[in-house]
């Protein structure tokens, strides 16, 4: 690697490729399950289910306060699998790089995602690097599949919610799509808030703990609203939302009354909704309010047994519908 | 969907979104394992190692003679599991889709890659779409992982690899590479080459029947030479080919005659190069040369107690070294 950026060589499967594997990817994610010579790696799994799912990440800027593109491509995947109820195990990382990336920039980037997979206990033991023509990619692309097991008996889904449950949210919402909104600087607006990006896995532990748990799910694109609209529809059932309960930063709030967007179809990448028989739904609240990730957990809402659709009640006791997200609000948060 | 062509909204996690899901992608990939509302999905697994890998892809133009990007983002992940001795049995998705793509070209690629997995009987159960605003991702980027079963007791690797084994390989080489450029058109040249995009399935479960089969990798990126390279360097042996033993179709080799590429390092996307203990080397041959993917198979080297080096035997009888890969002779084949 003579340059100090990428090149169209740096994918073409000989020497320069090699070496970008060998001392960027593969230095910063060295761990025994992995093998850079392979075509495929064996995976030594646990009892239970194994689970399996995968996420794209676009975020635009590429590093932003309170994360980067490395660690969000870590921590979509491994949350998406312990909101199934999983213990996250393994990642594969697809890299699609621009050419005129700067390498030093790419390192630091891998360098996070390295630390934020050995910070959570998962392994990336499979990867791919591609690299696209200057002016395709804004820089970087990633894609990461995760593999993870879930004890046998776990039992949760949007099919196992019922009438009278209750909704509860981890956390403020929003955070996370206004520190990259405002990381962008394209507003002229400036702010100390940070991404909410973390691992959700302390607060699923402890749902997965109590009986009554009967979905969860970590609310990114399309936010809070698009979640219950997904509890709503495929239950069959009304969503019911206290406004007043639901937890929202001043200072996201204040941003979106400057700029009209609606904190809650606003990304975060680091809460869980859960849905929870109403006779648990106390318990959860105190073990999650226990934890620093859901020291602002709140009890946000019910299902009621009426037409499938999303009620807002606002603070002043008016009704408001949430709809379906039509519109763009925000792109490129993830 | 009121627009034939993908907008930024198709991203956003709304109803446009779900919609493209739900129309395009579900709707051709459906099978019993894909469940879109999930976090993640739980994975059935026959007994034996759980075998990982994932690759990503970029081909330009989307859709060429034997193909289209669809088509290779299942054979080319299936593909690397097969070479590892694995049967495949699940992929995920990812597809970074461009903003202003015709939703009407999506759909042929999403159904292509569709009927690929079928026919060779792997399930597409996990996926994610992001949406990049125009003038980035020249129409599609994909990316797919794998996940596949190899039988107890099947041991393959660069380290099984020993002075004296055989190489052969499955077909002609740079039939890809070449189909690949001629669909760009920029050269003014024309050809009813076509890319030899396809499963290996057959081979490598031929392969696997034999005793004596030490390693199998199928040449990409890179070609046949890159591949001897990585046998070379990782076994500290020196490889010495054949020339007058490849394959090489006549038009393959006056492409490359023409526009200067050497077709030893040009990609293909549907053979493959084994290593096999010299007792079993014209086994191997003939079992290959039965199979319809295997007809034109040759015995084209061997490994021998040297530097590790490449060393071609010219048809005139001299002999060039094959170089690791430094400069891109074609970028964006796969």
């Amino acid at each position: 690697m003579q340059d100090k950026h990428i090149s169209l060589a740096h994918g073409n499967g000989g020497r320069y490729m090699r070496e970008l594997i060998e001392r960027v990817f593969a230095r910063h994610l060295a761990n025994p399950g992995l093998d850079t010579r392979a075509d495929a790696v064996p995976l030594a799994l646990t009892e239970g289910d194994v689970m399996f799912t995968t996420d794209g990440f676009t975020v635009q800027p590429l590093e932003f306060p309170g994360g980067n593109i490395g660690a969000l491509a870590v921590h979509g995947t491994i949350n998406d699998l312990a909101v199934a109820g999983a213990e996250p195990l393994y990642l594969s990382l697809n890299a699609f790089i621009e050419e005129g990336m700067q390498i030093a920039r790419l390192e630091r980037i891998v360098a996070t995602l390295a630390e934020t997979a050995n910070a959570v206990g998962v392994r990336v033991v499979a990867g791919d690097t591609k690299v696209l023509p200057r002016g395709e990619g804004s820089g970087l692309y990633l894609a990461t599949t995760g593999v993870g097991i879930r004890a046998a008996g776990v039992r949760l889904g949007l099919d196992c919610i019922r009438a009278g449950d209750r909704i509860l949210v981890s956390g403020p919402v929003g955070d996370h799509g206004i520190a990259v909104l405002l990381a962008r600087e394209q507003f002229g607006l400036r702010g100390d808030l940070k991404s909410d990006a973390g691992s959700v896995l302390p607060l699923t532990r402890a749902a997965l703990n109590l009986e009554g748990l009967h979905f969860m799910r970590d609310p990114t694109r399309g936010g809070l609203a698009t979640v219950c609209q997904e509890i709503s529809q495929a239950s069959g059932l009304g969503v019911r939302l206290q406004q007043a309960q639901i937890p929202i930063r001043d200072s996201v709030q204040s941003v979106c009354e400057m700029l009209g967007y609606d904190p809650l179809y606003l990304a975060c990448e680091g809460r869980v909704v859960a849905v929870v028989a109403e006779a648990q739904a106390e318990d959860l609240l105190t073990h999650w309010r226990r934890l620093p990730e859901g020291a602002d957990a709140a009890l946000i809402g019910r299902l009621e047994e009426r037409s499938p659709q999303v009620l807002l009640v606002t603070e002043l006791g008016g009704e408001r519908m949430l709809d379906e997200l039509e519109d763009d609000p925000l792109p490129r948060i993830c």
